[in-house]
């Protein structure tokens, strides 16, 4: 966790935000895409609660947009991914697990498609747009791959679509989910979704303008000030509850997607030029480990995050926090596959706990 | 700046030495390379004043390698950079940039060949392992390309050969500068050399097995006790005072290696083949900026870290401290060359700083 206050560097970046992130009274950050990225405001607790029931600004700036652009634009954007993009309608998102040719995860973005020759990778933490440059020049593709001027401003909560509409008129509205339209802001187009990293309903404000980042943040808190709107940031105990998985965290280059749940993301039988499906048909209904949650009845203490069973570890905790909404302590693990198919429990400390699919739904 | 204790996540990894750096009373730690790096132990003066004189321990795992392994591993690390490597001898190290097809400087590594066909990027903050992936599989070279578990403690200060002596044995006075030798710690081969970001003379332990290195920690430590050593990190001070460049702060993607002062290691008469080469022939000369060190008399305040000159933006502060040596306010800025060139001198309120060459020799 970074401290508030001159926590930037010229490493590790601001945002247009950031001065209404500290005004808000943001109690921590992280690092991430060399970018600041609150973590807390009140508490974790309390910035949950009111998560579930408003709505937050949250400034998200850090997930980078990596630009794909011009003739071989697509033929890259399905390179870099085992997900089918063929059907992709402009201004329609999809969410992809990013694999090298071993079938390992490099990240899992969302894919958004602009135009056919201008595609966005939404990105987790990692520079992905150093891969797709590598591939690009490699294998001597026509597309300029490069990052954009563009800084995500969630809006996420019950009451997003009411704020948004106040905001950016009733075009919101009919926005559908993973789906973008060019809206404007003073003047300005940018693309807006209807996504985010929360499963309480709401939208992402692809901001492109640095200079406005203050005067989207004060509407957006003017207009929803009725609504109870206040800062807010990823909480782990709302994507814990929800299913959402973090890259890096629960999963990261060790796996593949069957071991991240993410089998539904590769598409194997589809007739596409992507870098990692030959590994994953051969990897297919092979794969070792797999990414489960664990619901307990009280808090458990987990030693060193290990789970031994004679003497040997079965799985490894990759998250865990008390669920208000479930009344349980759940967790991620990365677990042997095996392991989780043998039994649907496990125990700590004699608590008995149980296994949880983690189906990721976007 | 990230507070103590708990401070890594899965996706912000910890390292062999954190117990160790956390005993000895680690204030702050930023990340670097998805990984825990400490900032300050007592405070950058006081760390700053024992480090010149004596000798420190830094955990500087989050210095990642990336290992080019296999037939085509020398081809592919001479694509990456526009330095001649072709003189490289075995554990032999060179300060190299990596450059993309457009001269930009993608990160200034140390590049050590360990054998013909097994080389290692020591890489500053960026996953250049996935450019250096994107590329072998874009142009189907025989190279394997990883990141091995291999974590780097650096021992730096003028009484740093002594320790490394005592630890190590006198083989290691036999090391020259970026050069190494493999030598035994408990049994276990590692790769020592004579280099780390400091003036003050030092070497780094290239750890290679993660259940060694609090042991290493403690031997190093309990043998150093009469010289005084102590935990220590990378220091703003002593790296501006010594010209130190910082990837991502001071210059970044936006800039090629002669606006970075790097011109000495592009070699542009070489015959080699070298994915900037061709851009940085074209962009030679004609560089618009010019990283330069600024000397002044006081301590100054640069409004917004920009100099403003006639309405216009000459130039941008990357890094400034106060230099007990010199007695000077000192800083690093990305000025026009235009403007360095018409003039040795630059104000602000009225105090007149001179600039200084920054002339990054390794």
């Amino acid at each position: 966790m970074i401290k508030k206050g001159a926590a930037s560097t010229h490493r590790i970046r601001s945002t247009p935000f950031t001065s209404r992130v500290e005004a808000a009274g943001v109690t921590s950050y992280t690092a991430y895409n060399h970018m600041l990225l609150p973590t807390v405001f009140e508490s974790l607790e309390a910035d949950y609660e009111h998560l579930v029931r408003y709505v937050q600004l949250w400034d998200v700036s850090c997930q980078r947009q990596v630009e794909l652009r011009g003739p071989d634009a697509a033929r890259l954007a399905q390179l870099l991914t085992p997900r089918d993009l063929r059907k992709t309608a402009s201004l329609q998102g999809k969410y992809a697990p990013l694999c090298d040719e071993t079938g390992a995860i490099l990240n899992d973005p969302i894919i958004i498609k602009l135009e056919d020759e201008r595609w966005w990778i939404s990105i987790a933490d990692a520079d992905i747009k150093l891969w797709a440059k590598g591939i690009a020049y490699g294998m001597g593709l026509d597309v300029k791959v490069f990052e954009p001027d563009v800084w995500p401003l969630a809006v996420q909560g019950p009451l997003a679509e009411e704020l948004m509409t106040r905001v950016f008129g009733a075009d919101v509205r009919g926005i559908r989910f993973f789906r973008g339209r060019w809206l404007k802001f003073q003047g300005t187009e940018m693309l807006v979704m209807r996504s985010g990293w929360s499963k309480q309903g709401g939208f992402e404000i692809f901001l492109n303008d640095f200079s406005l980042g203050e005067a989207l943040w004060d509407e957006l808190a003017i207009r929803g000030e009725a609504l109870k709107v206040r800062a807010g940031c990823p909480n782990q105990i709302e994507r814990l509850e929800s299913g959402l998985l973090s890259y890096g965290g629960d999963m990261n280059e060790d796996n593949n997607p069957f071991e991240g749940g993410l089998e539904q993301y590769v598409d194997l039988d589809a007739e596409i030029e992507s870098i990692s499906l030959p590994a994953l048909k051969r990897l297919h209904g092979k794969h070792k480990n797999l990414l489960t949650g664990i619901a307990f009845p009280k808090v458990v203490d987990v030693p060193r995050l290990v789970f031994i069973e004679e003497g040997r570890v079965v799985g490894r905790v990759t998250a865990q926090v008390w669920s208000p909404k479930y009344q349980q302590f759940i967790m991620f693990a990365m677990m042997e596959r095996e392991r989780v198919e043998a039994s649907a429990e496990i125990s700590v400390d004699g608590v008995t706990g149980s296994f949880v699919p983690l189906v990721c739904e976007y």
